[in-house]
Protein backbone atom coordinates (compact mmCIF):
# COMPACT_ATOMS: atom_id res chain seq x y z
CA UNK A 1 0.00 0.00 0.00
CA UNK A 2 0.98 3.88 -0.63
CA UNK A 3 0.35 6.41 1.73
CA UNK A 4 -0.67 9.44 0.08
CA UNK A 5 -0.53 13.17 2.21
CA UNK A 6 -3.24 15.62 0.95
CA UNK A 7 -1.34 18.77 2.96
CA UNK A 8 -4.43 20.74 3.70
CA UNK A 9 -7.67 19.73 6.42
CA UNK A 10 -10.21 18.03 3.52
CA UNK A 11 -13.49 18.73 4.10
CA UNK A 12 -15.28 15.25 2.76
CA UNK A 13 -14.28 12.04 1.97
CA UNK A 14 -14.51 12.42 -1.21
CA UNK A 15 -12.37 15.33 -1.75
CA UNK A 16 -9.78 13.65 0.54
CA UNK A 17 -9.93 10.87 -2.17
CA UNK A 18 -9.79 12.31 -5.20
CA UNK A 19 -5.69 12.37 -6.03
CA UNK A 20 -5.46 8.57 -4.66
CA UNK A 21 -8.21 7.13 -6.84
CA UNK A 22 -7.04 8.43 -9.68
CA UNK A 23 -3.66 6.98 -9.03
CA UNK A 24 -4.87 3.49 -8.53
CA UNK A 25 -6.89 3.99 -11.95
CA UNK A 26 -4.10 4.65 -13.96
CA UNK A 27 -1.30 2.61 -12.27
CA UNK A 28 -3.36 0.05 -10.70
CA UNK A 29 -1.60 0.45 -7.25
CA UNK A 30 -3.69 0.79 -3.80
CA UNK A 31 -3.22 4.28 -1.93
CA UNK A 32 -4.18 5.17 1.38
CA UNK A 33 -5.20 9.14 1.73
CA UNK A 34 -4.96 11.18 4.70
CA UNK A 35 -5.17 14.90 5.00
CA UNK A 36 -2.98 16.90 7.88
CA UNK A 37 -4.94 18.34 11.01
CA UNK A 38 -6.36 22.02 11.34
CA UNK A 39 -5.68 23.52 8.20
CA UNK A 40 -8.72 24.11 5.74
CA UNK A 41 -6.92 26.30 3.46
CA UNK A 42 -3.88 24.48 3.34
CA UNK A 43 -0.62 26.01 2.25
CA UNK A 44 -0.82 29.44 0.87
CA UNK A 45 2.18 31.10 2.25
CA UNK A 46 5.29 30.58 4.83
CA UNK A 47 3.78 31.03 7.80
CA UNK A 48 1.30 27.74 6.51
CA UNK A 49 3.85 25.58 5.40
CA UNK A 50 6.21 26.04 8.58
CA UNK A 51 2.31 24.98 10.28
CA UNK A 52 2.19 22.18 7.63
CA UNK A 53 5.40 20.82 7.73
CA UNK A 54 5.07 18.96 11.53
CA UNK A 55 2.26 17.88 10.80
CA UNK A 56 3.10 16.06 7.10
CA UNK A 57 6.04 14.39 8.95
CA UNK A 58 3.90 12.94 12.25
CA UNK A 59 1.21 11.91 9.35
CA UNK A 60 3.94 10.10 7.45
CA UNK A 61 5.52 8.39 10.06
CA UNK A 62 1.93 7.01 11.22
CA UNK A 63 1.24 6.05 7.97
CA UNK A 64 4.85 3.93 7.94
CA UNK A 65 3.44 2.68 11.01
CA UNK A 66 0.07 1.31 9.52
CA UNK A 67 2.23 -0.25 6.95
CA UNK A 68 2.52 1.82 4.31
CA UNK A 69 5.50 0.99 2.06
CA UNK A 70 5.86 3.98 -0.24
CA UNK A 71 4.72 8.11 0.89
CA UNK A 72 3.61 10.89 -1.91
CA UNK A 73 3.26 13.86 -0.54
CA UNK A 74 0.52 15.17 -3.26
CA UNK A 75 1.66 18.81 -3.64
CA UNK A 76 3.35 20.87 -6.41
CA UNK A 77 5.59 22.75 -3.79
CA UNK A 78 6.73 19.35 -1.95
CA UNK A 79 6.53 20.44 1.34
CA UNK A 80 7.77 18.75 3.96
CA UNK A 81 10.10 16.67 1.75
CA UNK A 82 13.42 16.81 3.14
CA UNK A 83 12.23 16.60 6.89
CA UNK A 84 10.01 13.47 6.20
CA UNK A 85 12.66 11.61 4.06
CA UNK A 86 15.10 12.16 6.86
CA UNK A 87 12.31 10.63 9.52
CA UNK A 88 11.30 7.42 7.86
CA UNK A 89 12.92 4.43 6.28
CA UNK A 90 10.48 3.89 3.31
CA UNK A 91 10.81 6.62 -0.39
CA UNK A 92 9.09 9.44 -0.08
CA UNK A 93 7.84 11.13 -3.65
CA UNK A 94 6.80 14.57 -4.25
CA UNK A 95 4.23 15.80 -6.35
CA UNK A 96 6.11 18.95 -7.96
CA UNK A 97 9.98 17.07 -7.98
CA UNK A 98 7.85 14.37 -10.03
CA UNK A 99 6.35 16.47 -12.46
CA UNK A 100 9.16 18.80 -12.87
CA UNK A 101 11.96 15.72 -13.53
CA UNK A 102 9.40 13.92 -15.65
CA UNK A 103 9.57 17.39 -17.61
CA UNK A 104 12.83 17.43 -17.55
CA UNK A 105 12.96 13.98 -19.22
CA UNK A 106 11.23 15.46 -22.16
CA UNK A 107 14.08 17.85 -22.18
CA UNK A 108 11.66 20.72 -24.44
CA UNK A 109 10.68 24.19 -23.54
CA UNK A 110 7.67 23.58 -21.17
CA UNK A 111 5.23 26.49 -19.78
CA UNK A 112 4.02 26.29 -16.58
CA UNK A 113 0.29 26.62 -14.80
CA UNK A 114 -0.71 27.35 -11.71
CA UNK A 115 -3.42 29.13 -9.60
CA UNK A 116 -0.87 30.91 -7.02
CA UNK A 117 1.14 33.64 -7.43
CA UNK A 118 4.19 32.10 -8.21
CA UNK A 119 6.46 28.71 -9.01
CA UNK A 120 7.39 26.38 -6.04
CA UNK A 121 10.88 25.89 -5.88
CA UNK A 122 11.49 22.81 -6.36
CA UNK A 123 9.88 23.20 -9.42
CA UNK A 124 12.11 26.68 -10.68
CA UNK A 125 15.42 24.32 -9.60
CA UNK A 126 14.79 21.17 -11.60
CA UNK A 127 13.09 23.15 -14.91
CA UNK A 128 15.22 26.40 -14.88
CA UNK A 129 16.13 26.96 -18.17
CA UNK A 130 13.43 24.93 -19.73
CA UNK A 131 10.76 27.35 -18.30
CA UNK A 132 9.16 30.01 -21.19
CA UNK A 133 6.95 31.55 -18.74
CA UNK A 134 3.89 30.67 -15.88
CA UNK A 135 0.37 31.37 -16.59
CA UNK A 136 -2.49 31.83 -13.68
CA UNK A 137 -5.49 32.28 -15.76
CA UNK A 138 -7.07 35.32 -15.68
CA UNK A 139 -9.74 35.43 -12.60
CA UNK A 140 -8.85 32.17 -11.53
CA UNK A 141 -7.75 31.92 -7.72
CA UNK A 142 -8.76 28.64 -6.59
CA UNK A 143 -9.63 25.34 -7.78
CA UNK A 144 -13.86 26.69 -7.74
CA UNK A 145 -13.17 28.79 -10.64
CA UNK A 146 -12.16 25.93 -12.89
CA UNK A 147 -15.30 24.38 -12.58
CA UNK A 148 -17.00 27.42 -14.59
CA UNK A 149 -17.37 27.81 -18.21
CA UNK A 150 -15.40 31.00 -17.83
CA UNK A 151 -12.41 29.60 -15.97
CA UNK A 152 -11.75 26.61 -18.23
CA UNK A 153 -12.03 29.14 -21.09
CA UNK A 154 -9.40 31.49 -19.42
CA UNK A 155 -6.83 28.67 -18.69
CA UNK A 156 -7.39 27.04 -21.83
CA UNK A 157 -6.50 30.68 -23.21
CA UNK A 158 -3.71 30.71 -20.64
CA UNK A 159 -2.21 27.34 -22.13
CA UNK A 160 -2.29 28.85 -25.37
CA UNK A 161 -0.38 31.93 -24.45
CA UNK A 162 2.76 29.53 -23.37
CA UNK A 163 2.48 27.70 -26.25
CA UNK A 164 2.82 30.64 -28.05
CA UNK A 165 6.07 31.95 -26.20
CA UNK A 166 7.23 28.84 -26.99
CA UNK A 167 6.04 25.95 -24.64
CA UNK A 168 5.97 22.62 -26.16
CA UNK A 169 4.64 21.15 -23.12
CA UNK A 170 2.63 22.19 -19.76
CA UNK A 171 3.16 21.46 -16.94
CA UNK A 172 1.25 22.50 -13.82
CA UNK A 173 2.57 23.79 -10.83
CA UNK A 174 -0.51 23.32 -8.78
CA UNK A 175 -2.32 20.01 -8.40
CA UNK A 176 -5.68 21.51 -8.19
CA UNK A 177 -5.70 21.00 -12.17
CA UNK A 178 -5.94 17.10 -11.75
CA UNK A 179 -9.26 17.46 -9.63
CA UNK A 180 -10.73 18.91 -12.38
CA UNK A 181 -8.93 16.56 -15.41
CA UNK A 182 -7.74 19.52 -17.00
CA UNK A 183 -4.60 17.64 -18.64
CA UNK A 184 -6.93 16.38 -20.94
CA UNK A 185 -8.90 19.44 -21.89
CA UNK A 186 -5.58 20.77 -23.00
CA UNK A 187 -3.86 17.73 -24.84
CA UNK A 188 -7.34 17.62 -26.54
CA UNK A 189 -7.44 20.96 -27.39
CA UNK A 190 -3.77 21.93 -27.99
CA UNK A 191 -2.48 18.15 -28.84
CA UNK A 192 0.52 18.64 -26.57
CA UNK A 193 1.96 17.14 -24.14
CA UNK A 194 0.70 17.81 -20.40
CA UNK A 195 2.41 17.03 -16.95
CA UNK A 196 0.18 17.07 -13.93
CA UNK A 197 1.66 16.14 -10.40
CA UNK A 198 -0.70 13.70 -9.19
CA UNK A 199 -0.68 11.92 -12.65
CA UNK A 200 3.43 12.38 -12.18
CA UNK A 201 3.88 11.09 -8.76
CA UNK A 202 1.71 8.47 -9.05
CA UNK A 203 4.03 7.54 -12.55
CA UNK A 204 6.89 7.33 -10.31
CA UNK A 205 5.27 5.61 -6.95
CA UNK A 206 3.72 3.11 -8.99
CA UNK A 207 7.31 2.58 -11.21
CA UNK A 208 9.12 2.05 -7.48
CA UNK A 209 6.52 0.19 -5.69
CA UNK A 210 5.83 -2.45 -8.04
CA UNK A 211 9.44 -3.25 -7.89
CA UNK A 212 9.76 -4.81 -4.42
CA UNK A 213 6.04 -6.57 -4.51
CA UNK B 1 4.89 4.16 -33.15
CA UNK B 2 8.31 5.00 -31.67
CA UNK B 3 11.62 5.14 -32.70
CA UNK B 4 14.09 3.64 -31.30
CA UNK B 5 17.74 4.22 -32.02
CA UNK B 6 21.22 1.72 -30.77
CA UNK B 7 23.97 3.37 -31.07
CA UNK B 8 26.27 0.74 -32.10
CA UNK B 9 25.35 -1.47 -35.70
CA UNK B 10 23.79 -4.36 -34.38
CA UNK B 11 25.15 -8.16 -35.43
CA UNK B 12 21.77 -9.34 -35.57
CA UNK B 13 17.89 -8.45 -35.48
CA UNK B 14 17.77 -10.73 -32.08
CA UNK B 15 20.39 -7.77 -30.53
CA UNK B 16 18.76 -4.88 -32.23
CA UNK B 17 15.46 -5.43 -31.19
CA UNK B 18 16.07 -6.53 -27.24
CA UNK B 19 15.58 -3.00 -26.27
CA UNK B 20 12.34 -2.35 -28.15
CA UNK B 21 11.02 -5.69 -27.25
CA UNK B 22 11.35 -4.83 -23.59
CA UNK B 23 9.68 -1.73 -23.79
CA UNK B 24 6.93 -2.91 -26.13
CA UNK B 25 6.49 -6.20 -23.64
CA UNK B 26 6.23 -3.70 -20.25
CA UNK B 27 4.91 -0.59 -21.43
CA UNK B 28 2.34 -1.47 -24.52
CA UNK B 29 3.68 0.47 -27.26
CA UNK B 30 4.67 -0.02 -30.28
CA UNK B 31 8.68 0.48 -31.20
CA UNK B 32 10.80 0.43 -33.90
CA UNK B 33 14.15 -0.23 -33.56
CA UNK B 34 16.99 0.63 -36.08
CA UNK B 35 20.64 0.89 -35.33
CA UNK B 36 23.65 3.48 -36.54
CA UNK B 37 25.89 1.99 -39.66
CA UNK B 38 29.41 0.97 -39.58
CA UNK B 39 30.38 1.31 -35.64
CA UNK B 40 29.84 -2.39 -34.48
CA UNK B 41 32.15 -1.32 -30.76
CA UNK B 42 29.10 1.22 -30.41
CA UNK B 43 30.45 4.20 -28.29
CA UNK B 44 33.27 3.79 -26.40
CA UNK B 45 35.31 6.88 -25.99
CA UNK B 46 35.12 10.49 -27.31
CA UNK B 47 36.41 9.73 -30.98
CA UNK B 48 33.61 7.04 -31.51
CA UNK B 49 31.08 9.42 -29.67
CA UNK B 50 31.58 12.16 -32.27
CA UNK B 51 31.69 9.75 -35.16
CA UNK B 52 27.97 8.14 -34.01
CA UNK B 53 26.49 11.70 -33.30
CA UNK B 54 25.78 12.24 -36.79
CA UNK B 55 24.17 9.20 -37.33
CA UNK B 56 22.09 9.55 -34.47
CA UNK B 57 21.04 12.61 -35.98
CA UNK B 58 20.64 11.29 -39.13
CA UNK B 59 18.98 7.68 -37.83
CA UNK B 60 16.48 10.12 -35.92
CA UNK B 61 15.56 12.46 -39.43
CA UNK B 62 15.10 9.15 -41.26
CA UNK B 63 12.81 7.53 -38.30
CA UNK B 64 10.46 10.84 -37.71
CA UNK B 65 10.21 10.86 -41.76
CA UNK B 66 8.64 7.38 -41.60
CA UNK B 67 6.03 8.24 -39.27
CA UNK B 68 7.63 7.87 -35.40
CA UNK B 69 6.22 10.33 -33.31
CA UNK B 70 8.63 9.91 -30.65
CA UNK B 71 12.21 8.65 -30.76
CA UNK B 72 14.60 7.48 -27.95
CA UNK B 73 18.15 7.82 -28.36
CA UNK B 74 18.76 4.30 -26.16
CA UNK B 75 22.18 4.61 -24.16
CA UNK B 76 23.05 6.20 -20.74
CA UNK B 77 24.92 8.85 -22.17
CA UNK B 78 22.28 9.98 -24.36
CA UNK B 79 24.67 10.72 -27.38
CA UNK B 80 23.71 13.52 -30.02
CA UNK B 81 20.05 14.13 -27.37
CA UNK B 82 20.89 17.88 -28.11
CA UNK B 83 22.07 18.20 -31.43
CA UNK B 84 18.64 15.18 -32.27
CA UNK B 85 16.42 17.59 -30.64
CA UNK B 86 17.19 20.62 -33.01
CA UNK B 87 16.61 18.81 -36.09
CA UNK B 88 13.22 17.25 -35.36
CA UNK B 89 10.24 18.13 -34.33
CA UNK B 90 9.46 15.27 -31.96
CA UNK B 91 10.03 14.48 -28.33
CA UNK B 92 13.42 12.95 -28.04
CA UNK B 93 13.93 10.98 -25.13
CA UNK B 94 17.42 9.74 -23.62
CA UNK B 95 18.47 6.91 -21.80
CA UNK B 96 20.85 8.49 -19.32
CA UNK B 97 18.33 11.19 -18.38
CA UNK B 98 15.54 9.18 -17.97
CA UNK B 99 17.06 6.99 -15.40
CA UNK B 100 19.00 9.78 -14.08
CA UNK B 101 15.67 11.78 -13.46
CA UNK B 102 13.46 8.84 -12.18
CA UNK B 103 16.31 7.72 -9.86
CA UNK B 104 16.49 11.75 -8.69
CA UNK B 105 12.49 11.44 -7.57
CA UNK B 106 13.19 8.82 -5.32
CA UNK B 107 15.52 11.35 -3.77
CA UNK B 108 17.28 8.88 -1.85
CA UNK B 109 20.88 8.21 -1.80
CA UNK B 110 22.29 5.76 -5.26
CA UNK B 111 25.30 3.56 -6.34
CA UNK B 112 26.05 3.57 -9.92
CA UNK B 113 26.95 0.45 -11.67
CA UNK B 114 28.58 0.13 -15.19
CA UNK B 115 30.97 -1.86 -17.37
CA UNK B 116 32.66 1.31 -18.42
CA UNK B 117 35.45 3.55 -17.17
CA UNK B 118 32.88 6.58 -15.44
CA UNK B 119 29.84 7.42 -15.08
CA UNK B 120 28.18 9.64 -18.26
CA UNK B 121 28.14 13.17 -18.05
CA UNK B 122 25.17 13.66 -18.02
CA UNK B 123 23.88 11.36 -15.32
CA UNK B 124 26.51 12.66 -13.00
CA UNK B 125 25.06 16.22 -13.64
CA UNK B 126 21.31 15.14 -12.46
CA UNK B 127 22.21 12.96 -9.64
CA UNK B 128 25.32 14.91 -8.21
CA UNK B 129 25.19 14.99 -4.75
CA UNK B 130 22.69 12.20 -4.53
CA UNK B 131 25.64 9.55 -5.90
CA UNK B 132 27.70 7.32 -3.18
CA UNK B 133 29.83 5.63 -5.74
CA UNK B 134 30.14 3.89 -9.01
CA UNK B 135 30.69 0.24 -9.59
CA UNK B 136 32.36 -1.84 -12.57
CA UNK B 137 32.39 -5.12 -11.76
CA UNK B 138 35.08 -6.75 -11.16
CA UNK B 139 36.59 -8.50 -14.39
CA UNK B 140 33.37 -7.64 -16.41
CA UNK B 141 34.49 -5.49 -19.22
CA UNK B 142 31.42 -6.10 -21.90
CA UNK B 143 27.59 -7.72 -21.47
CA UNK B 144 28.79 -11.16 -22.53
CA UNK B 145 30.86 -11.41 -19.75
CA UNK B 146 27.66 -10.26 -17.50
CA UNK B 147 26.51 -13.81 -18.79
CA UNK B 148 28.82 -16.09 -16.92
CA UNK B 149 27.86 -17.24 -13.48
CA UNK B 150 31.22 -15.25 -12.38
CA UNK B 151 30.05 -12.12 -14.23
CA UNK B 152 26.77 -12.34 -12.41
CA UNK B 153 28.07 -13.01 -9.17
CA UNK B 154 30.90 -10.25 -9.17
CA UNK B 155 27.88 -8.14 -10.27
CA UNK B 156 25.72 -8.67 -7.55
CA UNK B 157 29.14 -8.26 -5.22
CA UNK B 158 29.41 -4.63 -6.57
CA UNK B 159 25.65 -4.09 -5.94
CA UNK B 160 25.90 -4.85 -2.66
CA UNK B 161 29.38 -3.22 -2.07
CA UNK B 162 27.28 0.10 -2.93
CA UNK B 163 24.44 -0.96 -0.83
CA UNK B 164 27.03 -1.19 2.29
CA UNK B 165 28.56 2.28 1.05
CA UNK B 166 24.43 3.97 1.62
CA UNK B 167 22.49 3.60 -1.67
CA UNK B 168 18.89 2.85 -1.25
CA UNK B 169 18.92 2.10 -4.65
CA UNK B 170 21.02 0.55 -7.78
CA UNK B 171 20.96 3.01 -10.80
CA UNK B 172 22.89 1.30 -14.16
CA UNK B 173 24.93 3.47 -15.87
CA UNK B 174 24.96 1.51 -19.23
CA UNK B 175 22.16 -0.43 -20.93
CA UNK B 176 24.53 -3.59 -20.61
CA UNK B 177 22.47 -4.60 -17.65
CA UNK B 178 18.65 -4.58 -19.50
CA UNK B 179 19.58 -7.47 -21.83
CA UNK B 180 20.69 -9.98 -19.53
CA UNK B 181 17.42 -8.37 -16.70
CA UNK B 182 20.17 -8.00 -14.34
CA UNK B 183 17.27 -5.41 -12.57
CA UNK B 184 15.73 -8.19 -11.38
CA UNK B 185 18.44 -10.18 -9.85
CA UNK B 186 18.97 -6.87 -7.71
CA UNK B 187 15.66 -6.56 -6.88
CA UNK B 188 15.45 -10.12 -5.64
CA UNK B 189 18.61 -10.42 -3.77
CA UNK B 190 19.04 -7.68 -1.87
CA UNK B 191 15.03 -6.12 -1.81
CA UNK B 192 16.20 -2.44 -3.48
CA UNK B 193 14.69 -0.41 -6.22
CA UNK B 194 17.25 -0.61 -9.41
CA UNK B 195 17.27 2.04 -11.88
CA UNK B 196 17.83 1.09 -15.32
CA UNK B 197 17.77 3.36 -18.38
CA UNK B 198 15.88 0.77 -20.94
CA UNK B 199 12.99 0.79 -18.44
CA UNK B 200 13.32 4.47 -17.41
CA UNK B 201 13.21 5.53 -21.30
CA UNK B 202 10.49 3.34 -21.48
CA UNK B 203 8.73 4.75 -18.80
CA UNK B 204 9.10 8.44 -19.93
CA UNK B 205 8.55 7.44 -23.51
CA UNK B 206 5.49 5.75 -23.38
CA UNK B 207 4.22 8.30 -20.76
CA UNK B 208 4.39 10.99 -23.44
CA UNK B 209 3.33 8.72 -25.91
CA UNK B 210 -0.30 7.72 -24.76
CA UNK B 211 -0.81 11.53 -24.13
CA UNK B 212 -1.72 12.29 -27.66
CA UNK B 213 -3.09 8.89 -29.16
Amino acid sequence: MIGLIRVFTAKDNEVLQSHGEMIQKHFGISVLSRSIPDQPLGIYDDESEMAAIPKIVELGIELEKEGCRLLIISCAADPGIQELRGRVSIPVIGGGSSASLVARALGEPVGLMGITEGVPPVMKDVLGDLIVGYNRPEGVTNTTDLLTDEGRRMALEGARSLVNKGAKAIVFACTGFATISFADVIRKELQIPVIDPVESEGLIAANFYKQTD
